[in-house]
């Protein structure tokens, strides 16, 4: 209850890696549970299995430790592509992220820790999805993330299992978070030049300090764990549908507005592009194969 | 050799109608020409022809004329995806934009007029490319523009010969513009994050004003006449070629590259999606299919 900066620098990491050997493993089940009948050579192919790649980060001019990170990469038989990535660095904020980053104008040094998953998917009928947690610390320290579900085909019941999901984890901490997370997802991925939403929304916080860090940290772990209930058990209901030629096309140019979305405008690909972060872990986001009419 | 504002706003848009019919006949004759008993099915298909289609501006808040523009959009069966575009618009500068654009603080109505084009094709053999040249007008004027070359497979004879032509453009008019604008191209197009050129360069200008409009204006003419002898000579080099799955594959990733420096750096593609341009010509540039690795 009363632990130091270190100890949460220590305890957030531990539980990004959990959070990361836990969902990689479900996603390696539906891998191996994948039948595949209608979807033609795909079954075929060896259950898919992730790879993984350690990275260190590195300061421009400097030399020293600066953390580094992990990649979980993905091509699998269900999951067209699927990267989970776990980090904790540190350093300086550059003078141009200073003054945008709370308590990093009187001291450019930051600490972060997070865990970052998007999954692009065989099935146009199966949803994408992206899902993201992480801590910071600057002179002050806060915890921010979210979930957002990308189908290619809305369907009313996946998109209300989903929502719910996370109002669950939302409502045991506090009944407002879900409310206004929601629609932070809601304006956050919203594509401004399509004036249209990237997808059919999740939840999206940030700046998390409510005073009682052990709550927050806890609010943190249930998003996660409500991602690690609901996720697989959306791509389990449509993953062994046959589809069409015409629905993966479809899926193509979703996928198109989803790169546009994050080189554009996504806040994480900018700050890890301008910040020395890793380009290969950073922008894992970027969908297998797209489109554009 | 004295004209006026009015009658260089009259001139110019002409010019780059004029251009954009051009090119859009030889890229038809490209169409027609091809045989392509290599390229399988591709052959069988009909010659690709252009469709036009006609835009106006809106600027938002405001009724009144603030011109347009025409897309020229050919899916072939040697052009993959080509967009021709022509527009000539005039408003007023965003806040944002009236310091970035020279003239504009003091009074921020703008004219802008300029030919735009991006070709993607089948082959991986084929260089894609980019051709723009715009002539702009604030409490000051001036021409921009240029062109490159984004070669999947970078070949030696094809990267001289297309500099060449451009070095001869810009020969007849200033010793000092290639040197010039052949590194400005190289600065620009390139994508910071990947730490590399985009293609393998040509030549970019812009804020060209000599004092001589009359030879501004015949030299942004040879450019455009340069592009247009020398790209259609590179296809005819290679279309015939027969490609392998592999090299398609290459081009997919090299047409991802494409669509990052497009969407992160791009100050045309910004400027456009930023000051309420043409969402669907802006983004024509982007290729009909890309991958990442």
């Amino acid at each position: 209850m009363t632990s130091t900066t270190q100890e949460r620098q220590e305890l957030v990491p531990v539980w990004f890696r959990t959070l990361r050997d836990d969902i990689c493993a479900a996603f390696e089940e539906l891998e191996d549970a994948f039948v595949g009948e209608h979807a033609g050579q795909l079954a075929e192919r060896e259950p898919g299995r992730f790879v993984r790649k350690q990275w260190e980060r590195e300061q421009e001019g400097e030399t020293g430790d600066f953390g580094g990170g992990e990649m979980s990469l993905m091509r699998g038989r269900v999951f067209e592509k699927v990267g989970v990535n776990i980090s904790t660095v540190k350093g300086e904020f550059s003078r141009e992220f200073r003054a945008k980053m709370p308590g990093a104008e009187e001291n450019p040094q930051f600490w972060a820790s997070g865990i970052s998953l998007v999954a692009h998917m065989h099935s146009p009928l199966v949803p994408a999805v992206h899902m993201n947690t992480r801590f910071i610390v600057t002179t002050k320290s806060w915890f921010g993330g979210g979930s957002d579900l990308n189908p290619m085909y809305p369907d009313d019941q996946d998109t209300a299992d989903f929502h719910a999901s996370f109002k669950a984890a939302c409502d045991a901490h506090d009944p407002e978070y879900y409310p206004r997370f929601k629609e932070w997802c809601d304006e956050y991925f919203f594509i401004p030049h399509r004036n249209e939403a990237r997808g059919v929304g999740g939840i999206f916080y940030d700046y998390l300090d409510s005073g009682d860090w052990d709550t927050d940290f806890a609010f943190t772990k249930d998003v996660g764990r409500a991602f690690l209930d609901i996720y697989p058990r959306l791509v389990r209901r449509h993953m062994e549908r046959p589809w069409t030629d015409e629905q993966r096309r479809h899926q193509l140019f979703r996928r198109g507005r989803y790169a546009e979305f994050n080189l554009v405008y996504d806040r994480g690909t900018q700050f890890g592009l301008k910040t020395g972060g890793n380009v290969e872990a950073i922008l894992m986001s970027l969908p297998p194969e797209a489109a554009w009419p």
